[in-house]
């Protein structure tokens, strides 16, 4: 079945064969990706191809779908990028249409110190063993 | 229609009342809320409204709904969140369950300088009138 979900996983699947050009058949031509938090939008699926390529790597990228939330028309991903070295995990709205995506809207959310102000009403999320910075 | 997108709205609706413990309405007993990126956790409704109660503010919170996905049991917000003075933008994914919100995990994206090394590839999303910093 075509459903907006199949498409996003095929999107994610096509990402993780590195090969960054395979990825435009799930695009429409008229595709759009906007990273509002550095305010900029990439056009089209040839520049989205291009920056995944020549973005900096020491590895072959990975993929790891941590979350999913599909409509008919809208998928939400977060996603865990890494490269064995870098890692980094993002959040993906996509508008699908006729089995393509339109527009990725994506976020880069990253790691900050906790309030000390709330300290009485909150306990750790993971223990301290997982992450050994 | 009791769906999860109609609980959630509720749960929007109630928070822009600024009266946080009317909240506890949409939340199960078993309520958690998850910030990964702090590594908190915020377990409970008393607990959740206390926490928003106390958050230092300069006036009263609004909330709004920006973009909005949902799935029979699961719905993922993208709000943006000010008090008149602070601003932040909150991408919040909902569990639900008979009515009532029993898990969300809550990111808060920050924006940050565009790498240069995309430059080529990219536009501005916004025009820059719209950000006066």
């Amino acid at each position: 079945v075509n459903t907006a979900e199949n498409t996003v996983r095929e999107f994610w699947r096509l990402m993780a064969t590195n090969d960054f050009a395979s990825v435009k058949q799930v695009l429409a031509e008229t595709f759009v990706l906007e990273w509002p938090q550095t305010n900029e939008l990439i056009r089209g699926p040839e520049n989205f191809a291009r920056m995944n390529s020549e973005y900096p790597s020491q590895g072959s990228w990975s993929f790891n779908i941590k979350r999913l939330v599909a409509s008919a028309t809208e998928v939400v991903t977060h996603v865990a990028v890494t490269d064995g070295t870098q890692a980094a995990e993002a959040i993906s709205f996509f508008q699908v249409e006729g089995g393509r995506v339109i527009r990725l809207v994506e976020y880069w959310p990253e790691s900050y110190a906790p309030p000390s102000n709330r300290a009485h009403l909150t306990e750790p999320l993971h223990t301290v063993a997982a992450s050994a910075a």
